[in-house]
């Protein structure tokens, strides 16, 4: 269903409580930003969130609103003992700065809902994650919530798997030339390109992940095909730790338009 | 097809060459040692090698009689331009000391030949590998090899996979209670024990695999069926990096016996 922005929003809430959406407020702008739309989502799957709820904090530049307007709610005396499980150590570090409590899957294996963004999500609710590296952790966390909800702006929809950028795979270090040549035979048939993420710097060093592995990119130019066969024959692969298509998981996704705001369940 | 031992090993060569397998010189001792066994083994898979070949070089007791083997053959000139791959940190170690010429999988994706060790051998030729927790890299590199060749002595052959010990999982240290706990879920029916692997310090801190990984071992009382269904289950779970279930690698193996040497071939 898709519905106008404010009723569902809040907007009135949110032009007095949060300053950077004030375009929100009348008189209306025409063309909202993507992280205004990111927002908008973030503060809808936020309504999700009760007190006693242990919490899957997610990772990124939508998730990021998400834990801003928890800690918000929380010090406003709305949420009351809610438990924050971070999916990345960034994440960790901004919950922890905001005074939410949290734990982890060792104390807390079962986690109530989890709130995170995607760079992708299909029609079957099918995601790609990992674009900003965090690919295991959240999907350890996200597998072990009951409820997941995605919050993403328009830009996010594809056709299918893959349609719009990297497909990240987490891979050990040892031997990464030869995972990375592996995955792109795996996916010949597809025209795939497998690319190891740098790290940004002028050095050319690979990316590290939180957990001191590599992410390599798989680029498509053709739909993969059956995502459940394309996941296990890429986490069959020895030297594969992970893959960022999450496959089944997302119970709600949450998506901001311009038009305004979609939610779409399992 | 189970072969006396002295015609198949060279017998007359190893009492020459190999002191510690003198009991096999006449007259013949009616009990061998456990590693006498495993060199029997390791001797006859260094047939396999010839002159030219990437050879992946095993890690444990039996394989270090295998790359011993090969250092001698080379310094005998009876090899030539022979290429190692070594499997373990500590394996390239040994290979170093003795030297072997080493290369790795980025460098030599296809290895002409692998000889390994294992702790279990099935009927069907599957294996159990890990225990000494080099499970990852032995995967890596004996997947990627045209033969493979595994040396035991008899006490590694079982009814089925998980019969006589630890079959071993390695997980990423983040949250690895939950993943411990996770594995002993998935194999519930199975009456699954999971324990996390510690370094046998006074301390207890966990064993450390090559990779900054963490082993944990799965200890069945039933037989977990299925073995390719049981290894993508848990490939499937996020947090784990490799298991040390071998299926359908094995191409050879070697069996050193009281009664003689067995070739199994797939």
């Amino acid at each position: 269903m898709a519905i106008p922005c404010p009723p569902l929003i809040g907007s009135e809430k949110l032009s007095m409580e949060a300053g950077p959406l004030s375009p929100l407020s009348s008189p209306p702008r025409l063309v909202l930003t993507q992280d205004e739309l990111k927002k908008i989502a973030a503060y809808k799957a936020v309504e999700f969130v009760k007190s006693g709820m242990v919490i899957g904090l997610g990772t990124g530049s939508t998730a990021k609103h998400a834990v801003d307007r928890i800690a918000d709610l929380l010090h406003q005396g709305k949420l009351k003992n809610i438990i924050g499980i971070p999916t990345s150590k960034k994440t960790h570090q901004q919950a922890l700065s905001l005074g939410i409590p949290l734990s982890d899957l060792n104390s807390h294996p079962n986690v109530d809902l989890a709130i995170d963004g995607a760079d992708e999500v299909d029609s079957d609710l099918n995601l790609v994650k990992g674009r900003g590296g965090s690919l295991l952790r959240e999907k350890m966390i996200e597998s072990a919530c009951t409820k997941f909800v995605v919050i993403v702006d328009e830009s996010k929809l594809v056709s299918h798997i893959g349609a719009n950028g990297a497909m990240p795979v987490e891979v050990v270090p040892f031997c990464w030339k030869f995972s990375q040549e592996r995955l792109q035979q795996l996916f010949y048939y597809s025209g795939c390109m497998a690319k190891l993420r740098s790290n940004g710097g002028e050095n050319g060093e690979p990316f590290v992940t939180d957990n001191g592995n590599y992410i390599v990119d798989l680029f498509f130019k053709k739909d993969i095909g059956d995502l459940r066969a394309a996941s296990d024959a890429i986490l069959r692969l020895p030297g594969v730790v992970e893959h960022g298509m999450f496959l089944g998981m997302a119970t709600t996704v949450i998506v901001a338009g311009e038009l305004g705001v979609t939610v779409k369940n399992k």
